[in-house]
């Protein structure tokens, strides 16, 4: 077994402290990686504190973290994919059955004998924990890791591994490209990935968010337009008019004014999970052939795709680090939305 | 003008009695129809009523019915598309501005600047009434009229025109045949047609309805399962197990469970418009890949595909056929859904 230390809470509190673990042995398949980078996403928020409980109940200790990249330090015998020295990724997931219908077509994220979560789930085995990014080691199947090509500075590239696919992949489903119009609803941490993306994608990019002040933020992210939603006013011309929108908001809200914006054939696509349900109007996807769909991740080629994409364009994350000993104030911040757009963990200073 | 006799009502009663009015001089690009078949959509009863007052207020006098077949018994100098003596059909539009974008993209149903109803609206020049199928002849541009190459009894292609297009499209549109599992809720008229094209496209098909009494004609209609959906543990057994399936009830009841049934990647249509907007959860569409897409009828050029797709399978509606002073008795019966499965109107005996 390999010694590594990571970050774990040990009940709903959320308070981190230094944890001493085991990863396994590096098997024929196996890499280690030496992490460099955690993202923060607000599902670690949600799992630490157990919020997510009838869902996903907490499994303590806790180390969160599925947004992860780093270095290849030792490969198995059978590696194929990766050598020392490469850059490798881990996201939201470690494992899947490998045989159901999901894990053939290659959406391992919905596999139907149930996926192993990269922390507060198990191994394939059932029984072995798993525990996530906020470490400074990671054992994983080389078939569930990622290439990662990008160089130099690799805090920005840790939160597309969840951020990043969470918006590439509706993106790409519903083929955004040159000349079609794009919305996105909240500037947090999956929305300005989602701007970013659909920007290189080539479409005329949308903000809408309730906060005024990050109307210069959208521009230097590359939005084209910003529209305050708070004045329905400001909502009136745009009916029927953006071929999709991406709704990141994870607050209850109203749904149908974006649904109206949608034009023809459009879609409203929504990836936040508001606790109460939505209430929408049947008429209005009728008068005009529109759809409500829900997308969750990516599997594991869509997600490489997603990281040769953005390192072909040049897009990451737009970070703030910190050191692993300010876990629980990134974690109060990230409540308050008071982050621009993510909080990365160096792992290097664990 | 051609003097022409058809039946309308002149108040929300939805009274019916002969009703002499004119239809336009053949123009060059005209097709005069001789209606022999006009179907009972219930939306003729909802407009007749008035009761979608604040989306489309009744017009009086009205002549509904858009659900025409006929015979070609004059063509203009122009027409190219039909000869005397052709089998014509007339849906939902019969006109549109041919400019916009929907129009451009053959869906003029859609089109941006309103296109012109089959009755209870105006010809695009916004004035001239027009005047629907419940009536001895139509006047029409042949590029809103669709070519007939049914044969034979034409009193069950007349639903085609509004219940076939309204349930092809979307199976076309997502792609429905062989392998794939579909679910049609609801088995009125709407519903029927939705069984017998889907299994025309070759899909294994399943009837959710709330009326065990339906069963039988379920399996006659084509249906390889029924299901009775009052009883919640039917449902269980099905979660996640339908590629797509298309609601047609227009009353309000619970998507949930039809979201629940609806697999990785599928699609829950819906047709219908239920006066309440539906209530729906989020996670369960993002947990799947799943949407929820509206649908209203179809352009022209797939009405035309439609019907040949129909003539090439042999499908056509179960149709009632009433002689037009039975168009009362005909409303109260499909109020009360006893229709198997569309109400005709014999415009030959009027």
């Amino acid at each position: 077994m390999i010694q590594t230390k990571g970050y774990a809470t040990h009940d709903p509190s959320a308070t981190f402290s230094p944890f001493e673990f085991e990863r396994r042995d590096v098997g024929p398949n196996d890499i280690l990686i030496d992490i460099e980078y955690a993202g923060i996403c607000h599902s670690d928020i949600h799992l630490a504190k157990d919020e997510w409980h009838d869902l996903m109940p907490a499994m303590y200790p806790m180390v969160p973290g599925h947004e992860i990249v780093g270095r290849v330090t030792q490969v198995g015998d059978a590696v194929t994919k990766f050598s020392v020295g490469d850059v490798a990724g881990i996201g939201c997931f470690i494992d899947s059955c490998r045989e159901c219908v999901a894990c053939g077509f290659g959406v391992e994220q919905y596999c139907m004998n149930g996926m192993a979560m990269t922390y507060n789930g198990t191994e394939m085995d059932r029984t072995t924990p798993t525990y996530g990014g906020y470490s400074k080691h990671y054992v994983i199947d080389e078939n569930y890791a990622l290439k990662v090509t990008a160089d130099g500075d690799l805090s920005g590239v840790a939160p597309l591994l969840c951020a990043g696919i969470t918006t590439y992949s509706p993106l790409k489903k519903f083929g955004v490209g040159p000349g079609q119009r794009v919305g996105v609803v909240g500037l947090g941490g999956l929305g300005h990935m989602a701007v970013k993306i659909a920007k290189a994608m080539g479409a005329e990019v949308t903000v809408f968010s309730t906060s005024p002040g990050k109307a210069e933020d959208a521009g230097k992210l590359g939005a084209d337009n910003f529209v305050v939603t708070s004045d329905p006013e400001n909502l009136a011309p745009l009916a029927n008019s953006f071929n999709l929108i991406i709704d990141t908001v994870s607050a209850n809200h109203d749904l149908n004014p974006y649904i109206n914006m949608v034009g023809l054939n459009g879609v409203l696509v929504v990836v936040g999970m508001p606790e109460l349900p939505a209430t929408i109007h049947q008429a209005s996807l009728i008068m005009g052939n529109k759809s409500i769909a829900g997308s969750l991740i990516g599997g594991i080629a869509e997600t490489q795709e997603m990281l040769d994409f953005c390192a072909e364009h040049g897009v990451v994350a737009d970070v703030e680090v910190i050191s692993p000993d300010r876990i629980e104030e990134a974690y109060d911040r990230t409540i308050k939305a008071d982050v621009r757009y993510r909080f990365v963990i160096d792992m290097g200073r664990a």
